[in-house]
């Protein structure tokens, strides 16, 4: 792959320069450093990269690339994991993190709206002294921008829902250089198409959203977190499984094994005994925490649960869900140069036992390493299947123990992921997932970006006039 | 408008004949009542009216009809508000309420799959043995499919959200005939573009919804029902609006006026006292829902509310609920042959309390009776404003005021309707509402639907071409 040279055409760099000056650049580590993420793909570096600094600037960039056919890949805080930011037939790398100005706060209405840039926890330290606080918290730091793009979610969903629910409105820049905003700040609308949640999970393959408004939450007065153990997984989840039907407004539950454990332990200093362990968290009233945490105990006592060991004061919970984020880059800290295979299945809840059961058998079966963690209550989880690089045996093996986690879930009913998108990475498992469906979403990234520049070879495979680079009018 | 005799081709007619037998009517009769709708518009009948069974016969009759270049109208429980099923330009009524059977119940999934005549009381029948509810309710006791169609809510989605957070899933016909499944039973997935979110709200215009998949929550152990009487509207407003604020997980939380307390005492035989009054409902544990009451009853009685009157037994609270969904009824039955023109503008919470002072005194200035009633918690209200059909005076005068109240709304960053839909009514409105926006919204059409057959003349306008009922090939 080209990462050295520019193919960009000269008049469109010309163009690209005008209107960016020294925030266009071609320079080559510039260009690697923005043609990966956090994925075990091959870098594919872009043409040339630009800093973005306002929607005006957005739909001009894309005007000018459409002219030249040119892709335009987003890139937000570059923690995907689908290879989504790959540029894999070139273009410009548009990246958002210099559009990071928190626009409005309205208090009394419980929404922000933020340009795309702005990272979750910049939004949440811009709130905190309103009493509010933006729920879903994928395990990075990831841009707001990005996590729309992606439906991401996190720990909170089980309570809060993803991005999907948590998303209002959008300011889009669409593949010919418009811009449109996809909704207002009404709670709820029947006003026509849904391009709010269309747009949301497009991974900047029908538009690219420069601002987003959110729902945030008021702080709730109680927040608690405990731990409880468990004999096995099984009663873990049968714990989870009876919360969820007994609507026990649970705010985070999550799973992490005995592997996962290892690694966090080892990580950020914890001393979690090395069994099935769920972390909580309770959010409510004084009364409502202390009662729906009494409800759940029971729950675990009647599977076989520890009693809960808590961690009450604030520095205790955000080291504990700090540690919790961390699991990723405590799996990969474990075996030191290696990369993650994550996997991202999300299956009916009634099936998650046997799921993660046969799951964790295939893995015994195999040679690798692969700490799982979950989002239980929403019936996600992931596994982070240690590769070295360039070892070709260990990356087949851990593709197909992917795979057939994935078509396992698919069989129960359930998604090939859960919030971390399809990317490059699951455009297979796409079609298997929504067979006939897969047609229809073709028609509309056809119909909304019909010159197929918007982060191409992403998601849905356009046809073969699409695939072949040349006839893209893609610059390599 | 012909609605004596039907102008359908033969080969079409006959067609359809063979696929349905009896089911397919081209009485004068069943064509006109299936041309109508509870709003104001004038009967459009279709050329035939369609009995469904099956999938299979909905995807049979689209392909037949879209051969012939003919309008395809879903029609289920003939309760939408915005002359959604209006047969403007001829063609098939789609009769939906043959297709009611609830097909899988999932308890410990807390989902349902449901062929889309099922009516929401009957899903809940269905549900009560399971201890399980369905939570969105219009007031009408509309059907699953219809609902989903115009992303409907009713007084709980300030709690438990709309259509467009409760179905998990679709089966859809296209427009051309072919099946598809929009999602799985998992409870969120990042897996490619939302065609569910899509297709919910689209009201017929992209394709046919014939099953539905909904989330399900579990009956909560304790429920309990208030009412609380405030000196001003804008003092009831307060008391929701801190009660919102607060994260205080209310139930229902409705508003109404005292002409349309007027109403509901003389048709449901209440005794309510005319000042504005919050109807509320709290769910929870029993320590929960006397907490969430003591919270709201002083938020309330810090703004003047009086104290609660409490309607605790099952018996008492459906009374009460009933009469609250009745209000559309009540208001109709204050004017003997009247019809109403409904409004439904949505507005963030902060400008409610000023959006409906300011249509209060609107009103005030006219010759019109106008109830308000509203899902408060959402920022939606409805005025139904009675009009006498043929009245071209009045019907001017309440598309006026409906005219001025939307604009209010928009002004204040809210939408033209908060759950009834666009249908025929409101489609100058959601160019207002969308601006650009409004032409993806068409090229989603006119992808999806190139030959206009699917419920022409709703929604979105897609250009002279379609809008001339000669060049649509439809029969009329």
């Amino acid at each position: 792959m080209d990462t050295v040279g520019t193919s960009l055409d000269a008049s469109l760099l010309e163009g690209l320069r005008e209107l960016l000056g020294d925030r266009l650049s071609v320079n080559e580590t510039e260009r690697v450093n923005h043609g990966m993420d956090e994925s075990s793909f091959p870098p594919a570096a872009p043409d040339a990269v630009a800093f973005l600094g306002s929607t005006a600037e957005a739909s001009e960039l894309v005007r000018l690339c459409a002219e030249h056919d040119t892709p335009v890949i987003p890139f937000g805080a570059g923690t995907s994991l689908e290879g989504h930011v790959l540029a894999t037939r070139g273009g410009v790398a548009v990246v958002m993190t210099g559009m990071d100005r928190i626009l409005e706060v309205n208090v009394e209405d419980l929404d922000a709206t933020v340009q795309a840039g702005v990272t979750r926890k910049q939004l949440n330290d811009g709130l905190r002294d309103h009493g509010l606080f933006f729920p879903v918290d994928p395990g990075a730091d990831a841009s707001i921008g990005g996590m729309a793009s992606t439906r991401a979610s996190g720990t909170t969903a089980v309570r809060y829902g993803t991005m999907r629910d948590n998303v209002l409105a959008l300011t889009v820049v669409l593949a010919d250089g418009r811009i449109i905003r996809t909704g207002t700040r009404a709670r709820k609308s029947s006003a026509g198409y849904d391009l709010t949640r269309l747009f949301v999970g497009s991974e900047g393959t029908l538009g690219l959203i420069t601002e987003v408004t959110v729902r945030l939450q008021g702080v709730p007065p109680a927040i608690s977190s405990a731990i409880c153990r468990f004999p096995t997984i099984d009663q873990a989840v049968d714990t989870v499984i009876s919360t969820i039907q007994f609507g026990i407004p649970i705010a985070r539950v999550e799973l992490l094994d005995e592997p996962a454990l290892e690694a966090v332990n080892a990580f950020s200093g914890l001393d979690c005994a090395l069994e099935p362990t769920l972390f909580l968290e309770f959010h409510g009233s004084d009364a409502g925490v202390v009662e729906q945490a009494q409800e759940v105990q029971e729950l675990a006592r009647n599977s076989g649960g520890t009693d809960f060991e808590w961690a009450t004061r604030t520095e205790e919970r955000n080291r504990l869900w700090q540690a919790r984020h961390d699991a990723y880059w405590a799996a990969l800290a474990s075996r030191p140069g290696c990369r993650s295979i994550t996997t991202d299945v999300c299956v009916p809840i009634s099936r998650l036992g046997e799921c993660i059961g046969e799951t964790k058998a295939d893995i015994a079966e195999g040679t690798l390493n692969a700490p799982l963690v979950g989002h239980v209550g929403d019936g996600n989880f992931h596994l982070t299947i240690l590769v070295e690089p360039g070892n070709e045996e260990e990356l087949r093996e851990a593709s197909e123990l992917n795979g057939r986690l994935i078509r396992r879930a698919l069989s129960m009913g359930g998604t090939c992921t859960g919030e971390h998108g399809v990317g490059y990475g699951k455009m297979g498992y796409l079609v298997e997932e929504h067979g006939e469906a897969i047609d229809t979403m073709r028609t509309i990234k056809v119909a909304l970006d019909p010159n197929g520049i918007m982060n191409p070879g992403k998601v849905i495979d356009v046809g073969e006039a699409a695939r072949d680079p040349a006839a893209t009018g893609s610059s390599r």
